[in-house]
């Protein structure tokens, strides 16, 4: 896979904004995509592509600064005039070019501006760039995301790379802000597709900053097949397994640094709830819990006020018994049988909370169910990004 | 009804935090609770009496500054200790003593010191003291929230006069944090309590500062028959249309003052859905604009950022057709077939904005139901309300 970035000039001045990464003719392409009912022209282009089984050379273009979303037929004349001109530049087909676009919603895509660079990105094509390119996806995020992993294959090492942007508008359904991850396995699209949808389930559909769910959610997959490994046929065959652990590894990372870098965050807090009634319910209580403002206020201010954790997951719709309920800070029992745990002493849940790292733990105690997410905290910082950035 | 406040010294040592209201023989009552699975001992003891038919002279008793939320079973046996003395001192059944409590959960009631002052509230009971009843179950409010409407049934003039309290932990479900409502009509109980759901689904449980649900909403209507008008038989008939347009216009008027004391609260804003395919889903895009950080923070910074407000409509769940959506800052037209309308101009959006009362409509464009919700602005003061403020 070779990559390149470039500065457009679409918002920012002084820094790159447009990405491209090329993929050798062979490669099968997976992609997940958010779930919003009013979804940019760019994610419905890449899903009406991305079920075909063609696996001829491929291209994915992102730019930051513009979310061309809510846009109406002017954002698609933008997907379709990007695309175009990006499958002549590179001698690829149309339906092989994926695109996404994140930034500011409503306003139009000065296009124009990326396809005066198309020659120079494609000249700039390197292997060596996945880093530039995964800076240049930025927008509120305060750093770059990537992360790989090298799995064996029959023998054969096989790598995986991912980047991913994000940092406000994180509650993902489906898929996260934006997410690309590369292998050089050799995986046919379906099997492929089915190791996303498994693993971006319970990595990046288990984080949330703020609850709010982007128009632009897009995360692909994509298997060159270049490594000499043997085709992996199946999820469920040991070099599918193989394979599933370190693409899993890739995508827990990057959601993981996605949180670390929350708009505003202070705090990583990660929240298991079991005991649940049904995997849905403890997956609800966890998500209550993680969104609620008044949890993420009290993390902030290293209060360790464990009420209002009882307050989120009364609320939630989940199956709850306030007496059966437990709530551990790390490994402090604070709560359980309906109230505060005899043993527990407000000075040690206190001292806990000044960590930047968190752990809460919540057992419902009713069933044989959980589920893990992940969060961070809701600050003056939050607020000084989003009253006064437009994003 | 007459009414007495307190201080009792249970959190605050400057300020009353006991209120309570003598209902005199005859009266009715009605009362809509919070659906949290995590819901408080007086909350499930209200519950538990409400329903029975049962007239005789009643007492409401509630404290600020301790919630006797997820308290086990101390917390209810201070909810029986409580109504034990009350039904003692006013010489009435304990099963027509309602009681409520709010504040920091997960903390011990101290009832003793509220029984120690029993005599003196007694003696203390009037009818002009329903204001600083009104401020003894303040928490972080900042103001007393009352309400008064006065109608004819057959040629009487009935009086119904409310408050309640509440500024944050608010997305009440059936119910809002405290709230009591007396009138002097005439009404049984099963027709005083269906007024009583009807009006809270279109004033209380349409209202949100945080998302976030109590443990002790509570909304309780009293009818004392005393004003000699007829007894109203129905909500259908002319006499129950009167009163429920007086109860609705006490509800309402609450409901507003409780989001315009919304936590560190800047801004007052209803957002009223139309075009949608049901009455559920227009109540549940406008709740996700309403409760939406993004879109909170850009009202705090008095940004005309409609693409948020597309964002949190397609988070919604609610059926949509981007293509479909128009939107307007009060009269003027923003957005409209899925883009910005080509007379909107930024300007005339960013000085609507500046005002501190906002309405914000959105068409979905698909059916023809519609909901209108009231919430507020997300700032800088709510964080520090809350990350500092152990509630």
């Amino acid at each position: 896979v070779r990559f390149a970035a470039i500065g457009t000039g679409l918002k920012y001045d002084d820094r790159h904004d447009v990405m491209l990464a090329e993929l050798v003719p062979g490669t099968t392409v997976a992609g997940v995509f958010t779930k919003s009912a009013t979804r940019s022209a760019a994610v419905l282009d890449c899903q009406s592509k991305i079920a075909a089984d063609d696996d001829g050379g491929a291209a994915i273009l992102v730019n930051s600064g513009n979310a061309n979303a809510f846009t109406g037929s002017y954002g698609l004349a933008s997907v379709i005039a990007l695309t175009d001109r990006v499958a002549d530049t590179l001698k690829i087909a149309q339906s092989r070019v994926f695109t996404a676009s994140t930034g500011v919603i409503g306003e139009p895509l000065a296009h124009d501006k990326i396809i005066r660079k198309l020659n120079d990105l494609n000249a700039a094509l390197s292997a060596g760039s996945a880093q530039s390119a995964a800076c240049a996806i930025m927008t509120t995020d305060t750093y770059a995301k990537g992360s790989t992993a090298e799995v064996s294959i029959g023998g054969h090492p096989v790598k995986i790379a991912g980047f991913a942007k994000g940092s406000g508008m994180i509650a993902p359904d489906m898929a996260t802000m934006l997410c690309y991850v590369f292998t050089d396995a050799a995986i046919p699209r379906p099997v492929l597709q089915e190791m996303l949808v498994h693993t971006v389930n319970t990595t990046l559909n288990c984080i949330t900053v703020d609850s709010d769910t982007s128009t632009s959610d897009t995360t692909m997959l994509a298997a060159t097949g270049t490594s000499g490994a043997g085709q992996i046929t199946g999820i469920d065959t040991p070099a599918g397994q193989a394979f599933y652990t370190g693409l899993h590894h890739v995508l827990l990372d990057l959601a993981h640094q996605v949180v670390r870098d929350g708009e505003g965050a202070t705090k990583f807090v990660e929240l298991r709830v079991s005991g649940a009634h049904s995997d849905a319910d403890a997956h609800r209580a966890a998500m209550s819990v993680a969104n609620s403002p008044l949890v993420k206020t009290a993390i902030a201010g290293q209060d360790p006020n464990w009420g209002r954790i009882v307050m989120a997951v009364g609320k939630s719709g989940a199956r709850a018994d306030r007496d059966r309920l437990s709530i551990w800070f790390g490994d402090i029992l604070v709560a359980e049988n309906g109230w505060v745990s005899p043993e527990y002493a407000e000075s040690a849940g206190a001292a806990y909370m000044q960590q930047s790292d968190l752990l809460i733990r919540v057992d419902l105690g009713i069933g044989a169910h959980s589920a893990t997410v992940w969060t961070c905290d809701l600050t003056h910082g939050y607020i000084t990004i989003n009253a006064d950035y437009r994003s």
